[in-house]
């Protein structure tokens, strides 16, 4: 192994986003005084993520950055939970919930080992903005900021992944993704990289219908970040 | 001022590459017993620089990285330097010398100040793997590295700066661009950036010929980035 850089996805397998928008979406229903079922609305938003990533990456529709496609499955489904009287601004800052989200318990300190051993960055389908105000926000140790948008292609696309280890300047097999979904791992493997899996079973809540442990023989398979920065020695 | 991001020009402006290059090149020399002048051979190589990015600046040749261009201009170099039997280890070892240079003395500490208040990041003509080797090596707190790589374009391309504030979702009024070179400032203006100019009187050493101060009325100019910190209340 002469593995010098660790990729990560970001949403569900560094940040537990579910929980943090469930907890955003609720202080801001007491804030202004909207009653809703902040749960449902959460999960619902995340499940209009995939079908809206996916129009984009079959070019059904060009280049849409992640904020709007956020913003565009709000305003449909703000409708449909009774939020209709939400006004533009406060519909902006509930698409910056998706900046602001907590890391799982074990992650900040797994990178944090990780760090002083590899080169550390994201790979994910958020933006460079979104992944910077996150990284402030949740001191996570990132050395690039590798996103969807330096691309403007959505992961499992294969540019994805042969632009980050373009920008990297190194060759494929020495970039690990690290992920708790497998379709990712796939897709990172089919292009030369590495792959480690962490699973996080709770990341969908209740609805969580799969990614519950690999389904393929990946490189390294950790029950979280403190157990992959002891395998990997760091 | 509602300037939320500062990014920074690198080379010169937050690391004396000269200084570095000179004592790595020296050490180099010792190390491998060969005799040169190790200064002229760093100021040449700089001195290579400029030419070597109009070219891909001008469209005489595509898109082609600074690493390659390092590599080009130090291989001619070399023969003029008494260095030719140099073999492609060692003149890769060299070209990696510019991924670790040192910071001006008030560079990190100013940056620290920076980080409390500002998003921070870079945005330079070298590329995305160098400026994190870099920033590792130096510590260098920056939110995102922003390139030249990035774009397939050099600065003061406006592709540059146009693109860094579109990655940053932010209107371009809301970056400023810190930096020691009067043009590159210019660039940044030009597309709408707030501007910051430090004087590096010294970056070039005895070749030095220019930037020896502001030469336009830049929103701030500030003695170092210690000042520039004062000024901008961090």
């Amino acid at each position: 192994m002469s593995v010098e850089v660790l990729l990560f996805d970001v949403f569900g397998t560094v940040v537990d986003w579910r929980t943090t928008l469930i907890r955003q979406l609720e202080q801001f229903g007491r804030d202004h005084r909207f009653q809703a079922d902040w749960i449902a609305l959460a999960d619902d938003w995340r499940a209009a993520y995939e079908p809206a990533m996916k129009k984009v990456r079959d070019g059904e529709r060009p280049w849409t950055s992640l904020e709007l496609l956020h913003r565009e499955s709000l305003d449909g489904l703000l409708t449909r939970h009774g939020l209709s009287e939400l006004n533009d601004e406060q519909r902006r800052r509930l698409v910056l919930f998706w900046h602001f989200l907590d890391p799982w318990p074990d992650s900040l300190q797994g990178l944090e080992r990780l760090h002083r051993k590899y080169i550390l960055g994201t790979l994910s389908n958020g933006g460079v903005r979104l992944l910077a105000d996150m990284a402030r926000y949740a001191r996570l140790p990132w050395d690039v900021i590798l996103s969807s948008d330096l691309f403007r292609r959505y992961k499992p696309d294969p540019a994805v992944y042969l632009g980050a280890a373009e920008l990297l300047d190194t060759r494929r097999d020495n970039v690990m993704l690290v992920a708790a979904h497998n379709y990712d791992l796939a897709a990172a493997r089919k292009q030369g990289f590495k792959t480690a899996f962490v699973p996080r079973p709770t990341e969908y809540g209740p609805r969580q219908s799969r990614d519950f442990k690999a389904e393929s023989d990946w490189d390294y398979v950790a029950a979280d970040f403190a157990d992959l920065a002891g395998r990997l020695g760091a």
